[in-house]
């Protein structure tokens, strides 16, 4: 598997499994039902941002987006999302994805990464980033409307570079 | 003192302590240095969002902004931020501009409140925060670098409605 920095050409391709992923609704809270236009700039990261593509055998099969989480004198924490492409799962993509993020943030000198908004019912989530060091800080509860199990919480998770 | 909502007229007024406070880099994680039109995204919300200023003897003291704190499946929990004229410390208009959101909040249906990045050694507005309700879930640690105390903690706190 290939990770390397998304081109604008390539949105169409993560585009697929991005808005499969969003009517799921089991994972973000994005707004529903954003053609290609629309969910562009959600996930396509401008500088100081990235987002990179997962490439197995010339197929787009996951994406990364990352970068500071706050601007200013909160900027030396960075954040980052991530998609597989439901198709391809238990394969180890959102794993290095997750590795790669973390070396990226590491050599851009970042402190830290935070993630905000993690469903606490997706297990296979939160049981990777454990895995890769990150903590649960704290579980805002009922703040996420699941399709499958009503409200739930959103874990915030820390990571210390 | 009355709070209303701000009109497009009211921002120079907001931006004359917006500004200043941004400037003493004690309280928010924002872009520094913004001019006027460049900050005047950052606080005027748009609907479903909405900012408020409070006002005193015709002086625009204090504003707050408010709406969904995220969208989709996140949009049923509210979020807000909060200004004080520097000048006008410790005359209630926190509290007032608080207790304003608490109620808008409910009104609009919001099942809660999340304040995203509470500066931990802001103990003035946790302490406000915390006597009206809020709970901090937890504090991510270093990731908000304060002028005089390095790197400090930002609480997320929550209160159920």
């Amino acid at each position: 598997m290939e990770i390397r920095t998304a081109s604008d050409s390539d949105w169409p391709s993560i585009y697929r499994f991005y808005s499969v992923i969003m009517c799921q609704g089991t994972t973000y809270a994005y707004p529903e039902g954003q053609t290609l236009e629309e969910a562009r700039s959600w996930w396509m990261e401008e500088p100081p941002g990235r987002t990179v593509v997962a490439v197995e055998e010339g197929e787009i099969v996951g994406s990364a987006k990352m970068g500071p989480n706050r601007p200013g004198r909160g900027s030396h924490v960075g954040t980052a999302s991530f998609l597989v492409d439901p198709a391809r799962h238990g394969r180890g993509i959102g794993r290095a994805l997750g590795e790669h993020v973390i070396d990226w943030s590491r050599a851009e000198g970042f402190r830290g990464i935070q993630f905000n908004a993690v469903v606490e019912t997706n297990s296979s989530a939160v049981r990777l980033w454990k895995s890769l060091g990150f903590e649960v800080i704290g579980t805002v509860p009922e703040t996420f409307d699941h399709p499958e199990h009503g409200l739930v919480g959103l874990h915030v998770m820390h990571l210390p570079l």
